[in-house]
């Protein structure tokens, strides 16, 4: 496991758990790199000349803006590598070696929360046959969800979770805020947040949209872009997205 | 039950349940107030000179901007009276009757989805004690979660509310577009859309942040924008998100 961040350990977890054996952590920060070791009884280094050429596979889980120069440090002779990355072109592999792939779970990662890999879409692509399905069968050792998608297919993918996941969960921090500056409590809107990703489960999201701007209700929206004055970093957000709503309407 | 929409339609159903006796529902619909009336066993009318004066209470769950419009005709001598509103001020019932609040439940209602109340947050506001009290009593029979509001607090409230769920939905919608396009199927993501809602009933939403813009992967949100290219009306609100979480972290 090429990687000691979020993707990574869920990842080596989750193989781990599966009687996989880790042979060896690489991480760039000692405590990160060696504390994942230990939790899936492997060995670990700091420094990629270091690496282990013992191993089947390499799963590199880095940063996209650090992928090349960490692949330009590894020389693995001709074994199979992937990468995790939801954006990043499968052939930047090529150069590392003739055997590579890539293996992208499409879920949100945090390190002190627990998730279980057995409904999360693994994403898979390889440059053979051959290669590809080694990945889906380890992808099915922990996934019961494994599609083959190829990188501009993997890209998209990666851009709608952008939207909503990263983005969601911003607007929730933005909710937080305002309601923490008026001394109320989070916990009131969490059944709504809850109600609102459930609801979709089962209904097209655009069914689904509720809200003074699909009703077109500018006297709601007036009140709250007023409220919203002494949130002006929320405001043109809040303006923003209502017209887009609004619009979104009428171009149907 | 003045209005046949969502809300009222719920609140109805909920009542009705719980043993209430609903005597008439208006609604400016015939078919909508027909089939919510029918649902509820109760008489229904579609001109308000027709209202009862018999009830005990008188529940006005119309779209914020018609609500002036309704309570003008609206004439129960001082009956207990209340809007579901979570913006318009309670004080605009003061007109209509000397005995007056506010019911609003903080959830958002599709017509064909069924929700229990149990867990929904009812926030209540009213006059005075008495009928403080009487709603109280009353959101308490379908809701353990009943909390005393002020005019104030809820247009906050309903604030974050539009945040955390009308725009989120919102932000579901590009993402199914997206996919869409692309041939690829929303239920892709809708694990992700599922753990991002939960995390935050454990982790405090800023602290459950991921994806490019909080690493300020800019190489990522480039290659998306690129991408995104395609798509001019969701390009802007991707470009304005990300900005907002990058410039978030750094003001921390």
């Amino acid at each position: 496991m090429i990687g000691a961040g979020n993707v990574s350990s869920h990842l080596a977890k989750a193989f781990d758990k599966t009687g996989k054996n880790i042979i060896q952590i690489f991480g760039r920060k000692t405590n990160y790199a060696r504390s994942l070791a230990e939790s899936v009884s492997s060995g670990f280094i700091t420094n990629l000349s270091k690496l282990t050429t013992e191993a089947d596979l390499y799963i590199v889980s880095v940063p996209d803006n650090i992928l090349t120069e960490v692949l330009e440090k590894i020389n693995i002779q001709n074994k199979l590598i992937v990468h995790t990355s939801g954006t990043v072109e499968m052939k930047v592999l090529q150069k590392t070696s003739e055997n590579y792939g890539v293996f992208y779970p499409l879920q949100t990662f945090t390190k002190t929360k627990n998730v279980d890999f057995k409904n999360i879409p693994v994403c898979i692509e390889a440059n053979n046959k051959i290669n590809l399905d080694l990945l889906d069968e380890l992808a099915k050792s922990i996934s019961e969800n494994v599609k083959h998608v190829n990188s501009e297919q993997r890209v998209t993918l990666h851009i709608a979770a952008v939207f909503a996941c990263n983005f969601s969960n911003y607007l929730y921090t933005i909710a937080d805020e305002i309601l923490e500056k008026h001394d109320l409590s989070f916990d009131l809107i969490k059944p709504l947040i809850q109600e609102t990703a459930e609801k979709i489960q089962t209904h097209k999201p655009i069914k689904a949209q509720t809200g003074p701007a699909i009703r077109e209700d500018y006297q709601t929206i007036e009140a709250h872009l007023k409220t919203l004055s002494k949130f002006p970093e929320f405001k043109d957000i809040y303006e923003i997205l209502s017209k887009k709503i609004i619009n979104h309407k009428k171009k149907k």
